[in-house]
């Protein structure tokens, strides 16, 4: 299967554990609503055996990313780290059964397929706690060469730059995809990851990055300035493609000439787990596929509004059809 | 925790793994529509591989029917076995934040929990594809004296009778509840089980069972009749209850002396699965709390409605709230 991804996504291999609370369970368990945070074993136990009956559903923002592209009908394939156990059975199933090219192999030492339990207020916002587990197994070893150089761009979320291993397993990615001309792609993926690697999310945004994906709050954390406009100008020289999301006021689309704001699709807000996911899934198929910035910024939007308006961060119904029905694509 | 529950549930204890197919993937794999079959791990594997991405969540009948009790706010334990693994540590999370008591040790030696593969057509069926694994190392050492003696009802799932050692842990906890003056509940759970061990149901209806759950085709295949009427007649002499569901015809619910049709509550149907789990929570949870029959019917209607809405065979929404809405109890 190697060589046959246009697009090569690359994070953190995660199965959801979605359920519904109020905002006191959150208080009560120290959660800063709309993070994810990093939690240990203990922790992650604690919090689950005080969590409501949920339900489990394969993530991982890039593999949500992934996912959401071949729904589109583009060509996606994921590199991510599983441990050879249950929960790793059902992500590489259904990212494989969403139609994702998946060939990294399963740990079979250390600690198990990471779990991130999400945390839905009523307010439809989601709340993450992340037992990283498998995932940071991952070596330089599980990036294929001719996987990267086969693909028109590497996308790779903000969330997998965490230990040494990990982050050198991303820069070996980036610099195959720089060797052989495929365009790098990275997601700042959380405003307080900005915050705790800002130096090097820039140096990586400088330097290696071509196309980029934030939200209004890491862009703003990442150049450490107060307005959306001071960052857009501070970014600009940097990068080839930058699509920023602004939430419900939709995404600001940026090359090096052109600046294009379009509006988020109206929809019923469930749980935004995803959105930003989904967002990046319609852009780079759309990049992928050759679509003009404003159309893959409409293309992010449509993904988006589908994922949100129920829970889990998978698309439910085609994105092809959406994409056909909505914008006639 | 031991003695709290006044409706001991017992059964396999699965997690179900959920997906919709159309009919065309039933035809491929020579599923029958609507039936719950039985695969071993090769046939597991070889269905799952071919499966669209899914999502996975708490099931097993009796365990839906203790997880319903629990959200009526009655009082409700649970015996079934789960292994060591992360499947096993959803089990049992799940079930025990439901509200529902649940001390089964986990198997740590032999095959994984349980998971049952459920299909849902476009027409809401459900054909369901179970691997039984753990549920099988069930045995008498599970029945706790002191829990059947605590409960008023002891509730089986039919789909338990199956291999000596799990009927040797029914016949236990049966016996052990005539002892002890709690009534026993007997689920026919499906017209294929039935088929199976017409026999050995009939014995147990006949000899143990005090309330019994069936819908038409199980208990017209018990008595191999033709007609539901006929069914009633043979039945009545041998039981306490009979709650007999008609699917979107409503339920009978049958006494010695009385019999009360029951309509159904009107609702959209997503997913027919746990339908007749749900309308026995309803009905056991209106016994243990003295409710007249045809109330208990009513709860049971409400239970099932309420399932039947969404994907999944657990109750999304409060049913002690539904049940003051809608009922006014």
């Amino acid at each position: 299967m190697a060589g046959e991804a246009k697009v090569l996504c690359m994070g953190n291999a995660i199965v959801d554990i979605i359920a519904r609370v109020d905002d006191a369970f959150l208080a009560k368990h120290d959660r800063t609503k709309g993070a994810m945070m990093l939690v240990d074993a203990a922790a992650s136990a604690r919090i689950y055996a005080d969590m409501p009956p949920a339900i489990e559903r394969s993530g991982g923002s890039a593999g949500n990313t992934a996912a959401g592209i071949a729904s589109f009908g583009g060509s996606a394939g994921y590199i991510g780290k599983v441990h050879d156990d249950q929960l790793g059975i059902v992500f590489r199933h259904d990212i494989r059964a969403a139609g994702v090219a998946f060939n990294t192999a399963a740990a079979s030492d250390g600690e198990p397929t990471a779990t991130s339990m999400i945390l839905v207020t009523p307010d439809a916002q989601r709340t993450m706690n992340t037992h990283l587990g498998a995932c940071t197994e991952i070596s330089g070893d599980d990036v294929i060469e001719a996987e990267v150089a086969a693909a028109d761009i590497l996308y790779v979320e903000g969330y997998l730059w965490d230990t040494a291993p990990m982050k050198a397993a991303v820069v070996k990615a980036m610099d195959l995809a720089i060797k052989h001309g495929t365009k790098v792609s990275l997601s700042l993926s959380d405003s307080f990851c900005v915050d705790r690697f800002r130096d090097e999310f820039l140096a990586l945004v400088k330097d290696k990055v071509d196309i980029l994906f934030a939200n209004e709050a890491e862009i703003t954390a990442l150049f450490q300035v107060e307005t959306f406009g001071e960052a857009v100008a501070l970014l600009r020289p940097h990068i080839r493609v930058a699509a920023l999301t602004r939430g419900a006021e939709g995404s600001v689309i940026l090359t090096k000439d052109q600046e294009a704001a379009v509006a988020a699709f109206p929809t019923e807000v469930e749980d935004t787990t995803g959105a930003g996911d989904l967002y990046a899934a319609g852009v780079l198929y759309g990049l992928s596929e050759q679509h003009d910035v404003e159309t893959c910024a409409k293309l992010g939007g449509l993904a988006a509004a589908e994922v949100i308006s129920h829970l889990g961060a998978r698309a439910e119904v085609s994105l092809a059809e959406l994409a056909a029905e909505k914008l006639g694509l």
